[in-house]
């Protein structure tokens, strides 16, 4: 488990690094990138992951995110993964769909070839990167995470947490899937790296995994009413109608104008990070 | 002079918007990214330019620049012109160099040929640009403008001031080439654009016009001692040295550890926008 440091920039008070290694869970080299706030020696900061959506991979949110100011004000790391394995041999949607394979690992572990060799968000964001983290940044506090995410990605935020309940301490999304048993994006997704059993997709469906008693600590949700994947893909009332039965408690905010890109998550980004960090800061 | 919206999107409580006109100036169409905050009806905003460096255009900031927070928190209209002409028929560097022709005007009039038709980026930017804006913009409140820049747009900002010392209020920099007459860049921009004759080069030369009794109304330069330009291209103690010899009010900052990118410009920008909020909400 070696990881190599491919550009190590200093901004915002913090080091923005971008590293990659090799991972075994994907069989393909990995790049993420990691922000960590200047801090004493010796000091532990919580960890705030971002999943990022559709096409990206973990420069979109690093360039455009605006992440860095507000984690540096609360001490808290920003880690930011790519969305999908790549590299020679990685198989891409036969059409090059920008809605599947690279770029759209949707946050599963594939069962069906020729995509179950490489294709395992899943099992990289729950277990390898994490376990990375916790060897090469020392300053990494991993018994205070936290997570965010947008649409494709915040439909993993809220899935990888509700999976595992006791990992995070505070998750929010951004625009998120909410329900992709439930729409195009994620049937294509899921029926795709899953195959038809339609059983073996609600691991994956954030409102489906609520409705089955999963729960999260507490939940922030932004989505901009002038986001034109709302009604097809995203689904918000579905989540805040799977919250109401459940008693989940969560915020849900409609934001009046936005749309789906960085111009809106930079908006509400200061604001997801301090309502991490005050959560990650306190005792559970 | 009408005016084409390419795209407008909500961000940060304000309209992010990119514009194309055709100049008469450059004999091209010219794009430029401009926001404007949430305000009352028939209010008037002070306007902040921001003039970009070598091969960027109006997106580099947009995209990263993170400016819209404190924008919009002090009501400061931000406008972002290409830096050079571009389109069918603009000639480039022979060398296709990115240091000259398309992405890099220099912010000067060409006199040689064949630059002399299409690259006139100074009269673009004090003359027909704010005009544009006067016109199709009726929030603009053209009394109250300040400018900076960086790098080469730096270098821009610093010299469009100096030459006409009623336009702007403010005046601050990121990285500025300040003496472009004694640097590489500056040498070929100058001698390419302008032709051999030192002397005609001084009035797009901040140190040379400081030097020669052009004055600013303040300063505010932030230059990071990590950038890989500072020694050979940006050379910030000449400036340094000509505001002190001619009693030139500067703030001047060196930044231990930041290099010459955005992740250095969007670490100082929100304090560079408060500054010139300042300077133009008071009196003169």
């Amino acid at each position: 488990m070696t990881i190599e440091t491919l550009s190590t920039t200093r901004s915002h008070g913090g080091t923005q690094s971008v590293c990659r290694h090799a991972s075994d869970t994907t069989a393909t080299d990995m790049s993420f990138a990691i922000f960590v706030p200047d801090h004493a020696e010796g000091a532990k900061l919580p960890v705030l992951w971002y999943l990022s959506g559709l096409t990206c991979t973990h420069a979109n949110v690093m360039e455009k995110g605006e992440y860095r100011a507000a984690c540096a004000r609360h001490g808290v790391i920003f880690v930011a993964p790519d969305t999908s394995p790549r590299g020679e041999g990685v198989p891409d949607d036969p059409d090059s769909a920008w809605d599947f394979g690279l770029g759209a690992g949707f946050y599963v572990d594939a069962t069906v070839e020729p995509w179950a060799k490489n294709y395992r968000m899943r099992s990289y964001i729950e277990d390898e990167l994490p376990s990375l983290l916790l060897r090469h940044f020392p300053m990494a506090d991993m018994t205070r995470q936290g997570i965010s995410g947008h649409s494709m990605g915040g439909h993993g935020a809220l899935t990888v947490a509700l999976r595992t309940p006791d990992r995070f301490r505070s998750v929010s999304a951004f625009a998120p899937i909410v329900a992709p048993t439930q729409c195009p994006w994620g049937e294509k997704a899921l029926g795709g790296y899953l195959g038809p059993d339609r059983a073996l997709w609600t691991a994956y469906d954030a409102c489906a995994l609520i409705d089955g008693g999963a729960r999260l600590p507490d939940l922030l949700v932004d989505q901009g009413d002038a986001d034109t994947f709302l009604a097809e893909q995203l689904k918000t009332p579905l989540l805040e109608e799977s919250c109401r039965k459940a008693g989940q408690k969560a915020t849900i905010r409609m934001q009046p104008g936005y749309d789906h890109s960085y111009y809106f998550i930079s908006t509400f980004m200061a604001e997801h990070v301090a309502w991490h960090a005050e959560r990650l800061k306190r005792g559970r």
